[in-house]
């Protein structure tokens, strides 16, 4: 859950940091841009300074550009230590789930997938979430890297200290069918109006 | 036909055109851009200059980000008043054809498909090829303006006076079976090395 107040903030740190790529955005498509918090109300955190100097939180913005029944085109912005939490894009019915490649854009971001765990990893996730997190397997993303997922594979990743800008170019995306390891995440975001005793809404 | 040193200029020009989006590639992403000359051998053109100041040419340098069996990403860099001619993505056995959403990322795109043609379009093909050309229904893209067309749908484009930087955001790509309405038309672009007297390579 997040009010109405962080949304529009995170749209709006989002905006600028896609604006970084230097690539042109519509006004629309700017004013669209999706805040995800995945149910954990954790988009901004005020946990411990890990060494990496970010701090870890959960969520991403995401500006989607193409979004068909086979195909989907999106940016994800990161805000600095912002986390998407691990999971993966299972098969539903005949499709076989999201074959999805993540590229850098703008910043740097730490990915991680199955395989041999990386000793000293450049990503921290949330302190109280670590538990949730299985695979370790890093590739650090600088622009222009890009990495390919099977469907059904488990990733997350983490911006580094600049947050980041990230494509995500995949088969159709079917996004509140993801499955995550944490069984707290739900893929959907509560938004809140705050009324205050004046009346004003935050 | 193209010599090895008009394929060099092309990659060249286009690796230039492609940095002007801001956008980030990879040395080898530079070095493997693809010329295509539809086997026309008109990459650039002496033809008569059109009311838009550019001379109409016909080809397309293609750097392909990603290329699986199920998606693919390219950017296409047009020099000013390059043509990629009429073609369409066909059905292929149980495969129904590449859907395609084409985006500008740079420059200025006239793009045509289907419909009402437009009453003085700003695009002018190439005029030995302009009776090739059967949709006239104009859009002007501008970066962050995009179209998506269906499987098997005739399009052609033609960059503006400055050239074009074009996303292409499509289903399983399959080039050598694009159709095109010019007979003249081969999708693969023959490169020869052209020996002077003097034993050089050109």
């Amino acid at each position: 859950m997040i009010t109405r107040t962080e949304q529009r903030r995170a749209q709006e740190q989002a905006a600028e940091l896609l604006q970084k790529t230097g690539l042109a955005f519509r006004p629309d498509e700017l004013a669209s841009i999706e805040v995800a918090d995945f149910g954990l109300g954790e988009l901004e955190s005020s946990g411990p300074l890990p060494s990496s100097g970010a701090l870890p939180s959960s969520g991403a913005q995401i500006l989607t550009l193409v979004n068909s029944e086979k195909i989907a085109v999106k940016l994800l912005a990161l805000t600095p230590g912002q986390t998407l939490p691990e999971h993966a894009h299972p098969r539903l019915g005949s499709y076989e789930g999201k074959e999805e490649t993540l590229r850098c854009a703008w910043g740097e971001l730490y990915l991680y997938g199955p395989g041999e765990p990386t000793p000293n990893p450049k990503g921290h996730p949330p302190a109280q979430r670590r538990h949730t997190y299985t695979v370790w397997h890093e590739r650090v993303l600088r622009p222009g890297d890009q990495v390919t997922f099977e469907p059904n594979t488990p990733h997350w990743f983490q911006a580094g200290p600049e947050g980041a800008a990230v494509w995500s170019f995949s088969t159709k995306a079917v996004d509140v069918q993801d499955v995550f390891t944490d069984p707290h995440i739900t893929r959907q975001t509560v938004i809140v109006d705050l009324i205050t005793r004046h009346g004003s809404v935050s």
